[in-house]
C-alpha cells in the first residue's frame, strides 16, 4: 500500500496477474468439484482461493478472485465461461435494442456474494496483506459483448465503433456505468486497492483509443478519486497507448512486458506508480535465468518509489509453482539488497 | 519501385498484404477444386491468383501468392496447412536431432514452382507492375516449427529460447540460411521487391528481439543488399521493436497501425522508407469514413518521398470487396492532390 501511493518501501512489493488459479495444484483440485463461476458465488470458497496463492507464493497481496465478465453476469447477461475459449455470450450485441439487456448494476443486490467474499477476505487478510478488487475495463467487456467471444481481430467491435459511433458510445456509456458502481461497492466493501483490467485495449490505435475509449476510462477513474483507493490501470499491447493512459486519470499504470519498465515510467511520468513487468513466459525458464530477469525489471526501477512488482501479462497455467515462489523472493532480496542486485550479471 | 526507392512520385502506390485470396469471389472459386498448397505448386494458376488482385482492385503491385511456411514444406518438413487453424507441423522442433530435419534449401530444385510462378508473373506483368516476392522471417518460421501450430502466448518457442539458447540460435541459423537460399532465388528469378514477414515477432520485448532475432535478420538483409532489389521488413506488434528494426538493413520498414505513421517514420529514420498503415478492420467502415483514414495516414506521411501505403496487417477474409477497391481510388486521389487531401475533415 506504501508503494501504491509511491511512498518509500524497504522492498519492492510483488503479486502476479492471474496469481490465483490455474497453477496451483490446491486451485485444480476445487476444480474437480466446482466451476469457475460456482466458486465465485461461494464466498468462503473464493476466499479460500483468494487466499491460495498468498500462502504459497508468499506475495504481498491477493487480488480477488473472480472473473472479469463477473459485472455482466449480475445483469443477467446470458453467458458461459467455457474452459480453453474463455466467455462466450449468448445473444452477442448488434443494435441500440440489444443495449437494454445492459440495465444498471446494484452490487449489493446483483453480486452480493462478490462483496460477501471481500468482506470474508478483509477480514482473514486482518491488515497484514491488502486486498486487490478489479474489473474488466469497459472496452474489453464490449469486446466480448459484440464479439460473442475472445477475438483476434476484433472485427465486429470496431465495425460498430467505426460505423455505428452512437451505438457505440451507448455500449461504453452503459459499460462505464456498470464498471463504476461495481468498484465503488468493492472499494466500500473493503478493497483497499482497485485494478482496471482493459486486457484487450491494445488492440486499437492511439486515435481510436482517444476517441472511442479514453472518455470512459477518465469517467470510471474520477468517480474513483474520492475513495482514496490506489487505482491501477493495466492493459496489454498499450506500447502506444501510454501516453494517453497516463492522462486517464489512475495514479498507476500496469506495464506489459514490450516497453521496457524505465521507457514506460518515462513515458507515464514519474508522479505516477507503475505496476510490472516481466514476460510471464520467463517463469518457464531456468531460475537462474529467472533472477537475471528479475534483477533487470528492478534495476530499470532504479529503485524509485511507487514500483509494485507484476508480470506484464497473468501467469499462463503450465508455470511451474517453484519458479514463481522463486521469483518472489528473488523480487525481495534483490530489492532490499543493492549489493545483490548490482551482483547479478545479465 | 520509384517510391522504394524514395524517389518522388505523382501520386503513391499501394497495395494490400493478402490482397490475393479469400476476399475475391474468383480465388473463392478456384480454392473450391485446390488447395492453397495445390494453387502454389501448379505456377500458371499460381499467376492467375497472384493477379486476381491487380485487376480487380487496382493496386500497383502484385504480390506472390505463397505461404509463408513454403521454404519448410521445400525442405520436407511434414505439414498441413489447415483451413481456419494455420500451419500444423507434424513433429514440432524440440531438440538438437530435430535441427537435422532443417536441411538447407535448394530453390531451383526443391521449390522449381515458386521460381516458375515469378517468372510467368513477371513476362504477364510486363514491367507494368512489380511483382513483391516474400518469404516468412525466422523467428516466426521458428514459432511455428517450436510450437507445432499458431500460438497466443508462444510459451515454448520463449522457452527455448530463455532456457536452451544453443539450440535456439543453432534453429535460427539454419532457418536464416534457408530464408536467404529463398529470397535471393526469387530475385534471381525476377521478382522485383522483397518483404520480410515477421509475423508473430510482436509477441518479443525489445531485449530479446535484439538478443534473439535481430542477428538473423541483418544477416539476410546483408545477404540481400548487394542484389539491388528494394527489401521490406514487416512484423506486427513491432511499437518497441521498430527503434532496433530500423537497424537491420531493410530499406524499407513496414508499420502496423499501432504507431502513427509520422511517429513510425521519425522512430526509424527519414533515411528509411515506410510501408503502411491502415488498420484493416477500417475497411468494414462506411467509405466516408475509409476516406477519412486514409487521408489521415497521407496526412502523416506528409508527402514524403518512400510512402507505399498498405495496411498494418493483411486483409481480413470477409472485407468487402468494394471498400477495397474504394480505397485504393482514395489513396491514388488524395495523393496526387493536396487541395481534395485538405478538404477531407477528420
Amino acid at each position: 500500500m506504501r508503494a501504491a501511493r509511491r511512498e518509500a518501501v524497504e522492498r519492492t512489493p510483488v503479486w502476479f496477474m492471474r496469481q490465483a488459479g490455474r497453477i496451483l495444484p490446491e486451485y485444480r483440485a476445487i476444480r474437480e468439484d466446482h466451476t469457475l463461476v460456482e466458486i465465485c458465488r461461494q464466498p468462503e470458497l473464493c476466499a479460500d482461493v483468494t487466499l491460495q496463492p498468498v500462502d504459497r507464493l508468499g506475495v504481498d497481496a491477493a487480488i480477488l478472485f473472480s472473473d472479469i465478465v463477473t459485472p455482466l453476469l449480475g445483469v443477467g447477461i446470458d453467458l458461459k465461461i467455457v474452459d480453453g475459449v474463455g466467455p462466450v455470450i449468448a445473444q452477442p450485441i448488434a443494435s441500440a435494442d440489444d443495449l437494454e439487456r445492459l440495465r444498471p448494476l446494484d452490487p449489493e443486490h446483483d453480486l452480493a456474494y462478490v462483496l460477501e467474499s471481500i468482506r470474508i477476505l478483509v477480514e482473514r487478510l486482518d491488515g497484514v496483506r491488502p486486498l486487490i478488487g478489479f474489473a474488466g475495463a469497459p472496452f474489453t467487456l464490449a469486446a466480448y459483448l459484440v464479439e460473442g467471444k475472445p477475438s483476434r481481430d476484433f472485427v465486429k467491435v470496431k465495425s460498430m465503433m467505426f460505423g455505428a459511433p452512437e451505438l457505440w458510445h451507448g455500449l461504453m456509456d452503459r459499460l462505464t456505468n456498470i464498471t463504476i458502481a461495481y468498484l465503488m461497492a468493492q472499494a466500500k466493501a473493503g478493497a483497499n486497492a482497485l485494478q482496471l483490467f482493459d486486457s484487450w485495449v491494445g488492440a486499437l490505435a492511439p486515435g481510436d483509443y482517444a476517441t472511442f475509449v479514453q472518455p470512459y476510462a477518465q469517467r470510471i477513474f474520477a468517480a474513483l478519486a474520492p475513495l482514496d483507493v490506489p487505482c491501477i490501470h493495466f492493459g496489454t499491447g498499450t506500447a502506444t497507448l501510454l501516453s494517453l493512459m497516463k492522462d486517464d486519470g489512475a495514479p498507476i499504470i500496469g506495464i506489459d512486458w514490450h516497453t521496457p519498465l524505465d521507457e514506460a515510467w518515462r513515458i507515464v511520468g514519474h508522479d505516477k506508480g507503475v505496476q510490472g513487468n516481466l514476460d510471464p513466459v520467463t517463469l518457464f525458464a531456468p531460475e537462474s535465468y529467472v533472477r537475471e530477469r528479475v534483477a533487470d525489471v528492478l534495476r530499470r526501477a532504479g529503485g524509485r518509489a511507487g514500483h509494485i512488482f507484476n508480470l506484464g501479462h497473468g501467469l499462463h497455467p503450465q508455470t511451474p509453482v517453484a519458479t514463481v515462489q522463486r521469483a518472489v523472493e528473488y523480487v525481495h532480496e534483490l530489492s532490499a539488497n543493492a549489493d545483490a542486485l548490482a551482483g547479478v550479471t545479465a
